[in-house]
């Protein structure tokens, strides 16, 4: 909790993130590396190692019982890595990533009529095409 | 701008997208699809086709100033896919994803101090690593 | 089999695949939009629609025994696009495919001993490095 | 050359690749963890490492004339990794690789004859959807 009572998770904006980044880059004078072809590839990488942590574990139950903290740590770092580039990605691009999110939900809400789908999610009723 | 004078994606929290995620599926019944690494195939499927918007074009400039309005809701479109789709494996992992993401800014803001750095970040200097 | 009683797959080399995806290129004067970011980005496209028939389907049994026949050859198309980019992006960075193949299988056997590794590959002992 | 007067990589073949990865699980006893799904996602692991050497480095051109020999050495291995584990994943699945490989290349010129096509590849007209 914060000072302000309210929880840290939950005032974590997409634009607090961004401005984070910006401010990041720009004080290492890294904005000449970040064009979007170098942030998407980096992306990518990022994804990879978030991967190699699922990847000889078999079927994964949620919540992730049978974890260590530290491998769950470790997990919060990559998922972490994925989000700060793809925020990265979409400020260098000029995409509002929050704005752009709650109109996807939106249209993945008229796709997928919650009284008419109670079907598996396949390629033809992907949820997030 | 909402009514509250706050612009909107200035207010999209992770928090937010998280729920609204938690609710989409729990109506769909999609909750049973939702393990793991089911989701993070999802996460890799969306970041395939982000890639495939960027993958003949060469390099592309900051802004993405020659690109029609079509292609940039298109782009958004992938973005927040890929976003939606971790925002929910991180909550299917018990991970606070924006508790997290600011852990990670701090851990690199060690790893790479700004008074130090102004090389480019190779695989070495990689500020996500 | 062909007539040289050779089965068609056993005689697939890489060199033969390479040389193919070039005369395609040629044919099609699509040389001009086969760099290497831009191949490797095809490559990871491709590697996502491979993830999205895996996506919703839990833990799969080795052989698929349950798929479809449409299924395995969806399935067989998809890791076939993977292959293709992936010989194309190597001949198009003057990589020798095969030969580094073969000398990673060798670099694999040194580092992984077979008289001493039993247990798990993990992010240690992870077998491709 | 090899003594029988056949470059090596003109004789590295799928099915060669596909024996020596067979052999090498075998061999430590690791065909408990190649499951269809846990292959898939060291081969997204494996082209997160290829994407790495890519990331930071702007448009390459081809040939990839200012790398340094351990650099090229280092992306071998990459492509490598991916290679394998493309190879060792359909081997699992029961898909015959080379075969799928050769009859895509068929559908390709199918789909994009070359006496039709001069433009680019895109979302559209896509060599390897």
């Amino acid at each position: 909790m914060t000072t302000s009572g309210v929880s840290e998770d939950e005032s974590v904006t997409l634009d607090l993130l961004k401005k984070k980044m910006a401010e990041f880059a720009k004080e290492r004078d890294w904005d000449q590396f970040h064009s979007p072809r170098n942030l998407l590839l980096a992306l990518v990488g990022e994804v990879g190692e978030l991967s190699e942590i699922f990847q000889w574990k078999g079927e994964v139950p949620k919540g992730l019982p049978d974890w260590k903290d530290e491998e769950k740590e470790h997990l919060g770092e990559e998922l972490s890595d994925v989000l700060l580039y793809l925020v990265r990605l979409s400020d260098i691009c000029g995409i509002d990533l929050g704005k752009a999110a709650l109109r996807k939900v939106g249209l993945n809400a008229i796709k997928y009529p919650a009284s008419k789908i109670q079907s598996q999610p396949n390629d033809d009723h992907n949820v997030n095409n």
